[in-house]
């Protein structure tokens, strides 16, 4: 059984391949009645969207898509609604030499182990640029959530050792997008930029760490037992190229805990259930309480240095390899919208799931 | 859509309160013609079951069980293999005073919020006493994982501060069954179990980490895009109860990496494709590669303590909550045996997806 | 992937062997807050039973059965609510013959050369009793659709070549289960089971068709485009053992009819949208229209018959066979109730699936 | 839930309105290393195509597609297979009345309920166009078995009162498409397009039944319970529109037939097991026996009629409607490339499933 759909209600198929005409995804269970605004999308596309500061490759795209169902004078129908992102800017003799060669860290040597064939031109369906269909689908959930006045932002929290020390309030959130880096404190915004501009100018990649805040959660999100929320947070932000963990709330310090203080005590605020701390990320019993939810999630360094590195070929032959093609020196900043849209569907399928919970 | 079920070919669905007459599971999926080896199964349920130490809760639970179908002979069937536990040794009246109140970070709020009905006895469907229905799962997953040669060992690798330094071989990942801490190195293993009597005393709960190792793996496990190994991984583990987190490979370390310092070298090994480092902790693109698959997940404090904590009742109103029952000082001893069966279940999942792969 | 779940919101999980030690569900999805009626599940399984008058097997079962999980006080908890039938007076020793016999359609050659193994006593998982299972989940999803004043009425049209030629209205309809037969008319049900009588003693058994009308439906209920209604109830009654066709509305008899007489002209009725015929079904473009629900399902005559037959053994050698056992010289009374759990089953899942359908 | 995905293993995913630039399908689960052979899509969408002979609207589509994912060089890359059919030679203005109105047995007033929008161009989603969807997909699916040398064969069984008398073999299958009715029996097929002509000239429509053969069935194929090979089909067969019912062997004769009559007779043919009669249809216990699948499907005329009929409008008043557009008087020559499609897409399914079935 192949894994190309995700969610349950609100459910997404994504296709295509890095240098095919098209990648694309398929929204089947989008409910009828809603208003598509075509510009959210293309914000959408733009932020994810390389080429557009030093920080990123200079692949270009100028990400044009397509609705080619689904949406009806400007409104959702019901049915399945796709959307189609042509792959433009290929340059695909830069992936000639990538036919025999299985290189570090990718995925050419899994494919070819999985499938028996490999379409080697820019990693195929293994390149990040499927995650544009991602973006795409992402930003239709949002406007979905929005509806329901649940607002995601995830921002860059840490590149390579340098690491966000504040945290960024709502007012802050709202500043992500002004920087490059995606990082809403604009001091330590800068401080990346250079780092990232130097690690680059080395040949070289680095790593980092995307948090994410959701504010506006209603609670009772999240279907026990398997399809906790955060479980399948976790699911869709692991999905997620080069993505090695995520955590929740107090995440990988609780194990330094103690109960006594962990435990996130129970207030009435004005009438509503709030707690005095944060620890359980705005998740119990994978199930939402209504405070904001709170994870992060970590990415690698890209796999494409512009270094020699010691490889096999497909003949298992030892061979050097360096890398022509452009790519990213830090992941980070284009994989904060790609994370936004993960988080968003999960979110759009509990929140239709979640209808489902009681006789009414 | 509820969410009792997990895995999509190797299918579980969980059911069952922790004070209804029974917890179960059904397994859909499991092909005809395995060995099903009850003693296997019983041995797995014991290293669950609560009362075996002063490190656990003295609720004691025999956890006899009964395979109600799907198994002739001792050979399964192909047709669902039906487990049950009886629910023993449940002394109701401990219960009796949740009712009207929600217990800091448990899932009484979330639930009640969620279904406007909850069964307060235990915890009903929150309880981890769900568990045992995975663990009874994850061990004919584990039969079927046998017959292609994979092993996986889980294993304490953290309570509260205390972190194993060395890493552990094949040779001492058997050794964790010997140890109430479910720690393979035995000296780190007594401080750890010094440590958990220690918080126990004060009436204290403390966190820690769990490391899995599965050695045997194929190449090819895993389905891309959204059903990647380590995607699917994360979700089965983060759905067990008190997980806040996990991460593959060099998981949140891969921040500070360089891709020069990150990227696994592939080599010819007597004529097999290894890597000579594993931050990709066995999976690439997310599909195995052939390496050892690593992962570590991180679980909270046990939220019940033996002291004293404000709280709100069911009408909003603040007011003091001690725990009674019987409650474990630390989830990770008994966690192990979980982490273990959950991985199982996904890999015994993966393993039968990836016969689909490729015409043949 | 095995087949062993149905539906997708209101989903089942059915398992058992016909002479393990229960058949059961487990029912994933009803929402919580839906009371629970025991009476009801025992008198919907009481008019499957067999051994109830001289036209059904004389194996006798009272069909205790235990709900032991999902119902709390009597209310479900939206947790998922499993229900177990023991398998009682299973004289297993006459089944011992057929352990190497391939009886005349039956399913024993095709669950060899499926699985390679098989629980032959009974027809372990491919017996008829396999239904006790959905009848139970049918008594649950009628008390949902009870609380949408929906009403599933199947009864028997046909035995052999006996055909009711009137149409019950719905007074008549409530009298389907005060004649063994299961039909309205009083009259037609005297001759028909005066008819299975005469083919019982011939030691030989005979087919017939059931209608079901449902009355008090919504419009709305249906997914285009493949997850149509009459698709979805299709596959459920084509699910029962025995079934071998389904039509809807005209059905077969659509062939003959031009457009201008089989298209239903609709009307305005007191403010309601009716339509003058009901050649549809109640169905139009996959999707409910507010009309009463018609279809229509045949059934074979039962396999085993009391006389002998010339078959294969599993070496394939020619020999003859004569069936022991107790069995039904016709399976339509007890099939009426199946049909009608199998059809409520489907209306469930649709009823809660259709609250997805638009933005609210 | 949705409902725009078909099959487990080998998934479908149509997408698109009648109206809007593309019909698509996604085939999610299609094995790498299948050989694409584009002309044998090209000729199954003709063979669906309208505007082929005076049986058939006079629209015309000439089917062109692309294939954006999934294959490379001509083979099967394991990643999903989009095909997009423009829709071409759309004459909106067609439309324009159908705005505010309900047409009689059209889903006009069913979407309106269920969506609360509806593109009325065409009937949009509900449209018989969506069905080239099925038939591309379904191209794929046969390519697959045909490595398995299964070969399914559907045709023109009865239009109106007129139907083939004699059994065609599978040379007489081959004939299939030579005539424009797709019945092969040449002498009859004359009649029958006589018949249709006629019909038309009446500005009126004509129902019929299609029967399907399907040879170089292996034993096997079918997932017991739910998913019994017949119960799959009867789904996918009754999702195309018109359809109203399904049969399968010998159906809705089955209820006039004694056991004794109807049991299939095991025999050993060369060391192979086959059935002297068929009336199982090739399925026992929803499994297949290896003998021919055998079932037939009845569609009504088609609702468009060129006569004018009483009906309401969208505020429930009476008004009188004439058809504009153009449309066919008998849906079965074209409905019978698409029951062959739907016919292999569940086989194919099946195919792959049945993988799964045993350990090896």
């Amino acid at each position: 059984m192949a894994g190309n759909s995700f969610g349950k209600v609100f459910r997404i198929t994504s296709f295509g391949e890095s240098h095919g005409p098209y990648v694309g995804v398929c929204i089947d269970g989008c409910p009828a009645g809603l208003k598509i605004d075509i510009d959210f999308i293309r914000k959408k596309l733009q932020q994810r969207r390389p080429g557009q500061s030093g920080l990123t490759t200079s692949r270009t795209e100028r990400e044009d898509f397509q609705i080619i169902s689904g949406v009806f004078e400007g409104i959702s129908l019901g049915t399945p609604i796709t959307i189609l992102i042509p792959n433009e800017d290929t340059i695909t003799k830069d992936y000639d030499q990538l036919k025999n060669i299985y290189r570090p860290s990718h995925a050419d040597y899994t494919y070819d182990v999985k499938y028996g064939i490999r379409d080697h031109r820019g990693g195929g369906r293994s390149s990040a640029r499927e995650t544009v269909a991602r973006v795409a689908a992402g930003a239709i959930a949002q406007m979905l959530l929005h509806t329901a006045g649940v607002v995601v932002f995830s921002y860059t929290r840490k590149i390579g050792k340098l690491e966000l020390a504040v945290e960024p309030d709502s007012i802050g959130l709202k500043k992500i997008y002004t920087h490059d880096t995606r990082c809403p404190d604009l001091e330590m915004a800068d401080k990346m930029s250079e780092y990232i501009r130097e690690i680059k100018a080395q040949g070289d990649t680095v790593g980092g760490i995307i948090e994410t805040i959701v504010t506006g959660m209603p609670a009772g999100l999240g279907e026990p037992v398997f399809d906790k929320l955060n479980a399948d947070l976790g699911k869709g932000i692991l999905s997620i190229n080069a993505c090695k963990g995520i955590e929740f709330g107090s995440g990988f310090k609780a194990a330094g805990f103690k109960g006594s203080e962990h435990n996130d005590i129970f207030i009435n605020q004005d009438g509503d259930i709030k707690t005095t701390t944060n620890h359980s990320g705005g998740i119990q019993g994978g199930i939402s309480n209504g405070m904001n939810l709170v994870f992060r999630a970590v990415f690698k360094p890209v796999s494409t240095i512009q270094k020699t590195q010691a490889t096999l070929n497909i003949n298992k032959e030892a061979t050097d390899f360096i890398a022509g093609g452009r790519h990213d020196p830090c992941v980070i900043p284009r994989a904060v919208p790609i994370v936004e849209a993960m988080t968003s569907i999960v979110l759009a399928d509990h929140l239709l799931r979640n209808k489902l919970s009681r006789i009414s």
